[in-house]
């Protein structure tokens, strides 16, 4: 299918922001297939994370209720945090459900792996679905959020994503993902 | 549902990296509901996008297959681009879809607008799914991109989303929602 479009050419690169682990910031020239040079590209590398859908014996969807600093409001989120240095999707994805809910699951499927900002980068995003999702211990995210942990039905997640409880992308994507898995009718 | 779930406050915030229009990092300084202060913490202002999922009267997706130099491949994607100054998301979507591939379509109806890094911003992603979607004119992006207009059937891009032939987020999202939306079975 590719043969026809062709790739940009990265000829240079300087570094214009460095505050690793979080974020590195790259300013490229690129060289389009048409021969004109594109001057100051901006890239941006951030970690890699993980978004799970895990749903109870119920078909509940182990879901969260926290603020994020990104859309600056509280709203609905799923289990999801960044991969540890190594680590592979999978286990974090195993890991962020049970430390930020208490909850093991069965059956880990795939949903997709995608970049996060189709121009610039900005880290990959990893999306899976579970099934037999049920609780063992309590939460322990030691992450800077509150997180208050809520199971709810999957059509009230899509709902969610309409009326702005759901305000952040990756866990819209999560969502519509899920439902395009599990051919459910919301 | 917020009473118990509580903001961050910003309490100091310093440019750290100034590329407008395209980009805008901040460093903040955030107070916790617990009292402690997270210093340095990485904000990114970038420009607001629409994405838009548009089915012709056969019931065909109006898809682009184009090189993104953030996965840095070519890919299957979706008529989306940045809104111009003051432009609201709806003539947003409208305009992009028929500068990039020529259609024009009715009955538009939005899937929801989500803040595309949960923790540092980057912009907000707006949807729209339309119908009647029918080409009016050749495509005149005027982007850097070369782009293929493709039509393809919604199941056909829900599969792309687990091959590695979606890979940007925001597509892999608009491909969910729509699905969550017309409540088909892929």
């Amino acid at each position: 299918m590719d043969d026809a479009l062709r790739l940009w050419e990265v000829v240079a690169r300087r570094e214009v922001l460095d505050r690793r682990p979080w974020l590195r910031v790259w300013s490229e020239d690129v060289r389009l297939p048409d021969g004109r040079v594109i001057v100051d590209f901006s890239t941006i590398e951030a970690p890699d994370f993980v978004v799970v859908v895990a749903l109870t014996a119920d078909n509940l969807v182990v879901a969260e209720r926290n603020y994020k600093h990104g859309p600056r409001r509280v709203g609905l989120h799923l289990p999801a945090g960044y991969l540890e240095p190594g680590e592979e999707p999978l286990p974090a994805a195993q890991r962020e459900l049970l430390e930020e809910t208490g909850y093991v699951a069965e059956d880990w499927t795939p949903l997709g792996s995608f970049v996060v900002d189709g121009n610039r980068g900005c880290g990959t995003s990893f999306f899976f679905l579970a099934h037999a999702a049920r609780q063992i211990a309590p939460p322990n995210a030691g992450d800077l959020e509150e997180i208050a942990v809520t199971l709810l039905p999957l059509d009230a997640l899509v709902a969610a994503t309409r009326n702005g409880q759901v305000n952040v992308l990756s866990i819209a994507a999560a969502i519509g993902l899920a439902v395009a898995a599990l051919g459910v009718h919301p």
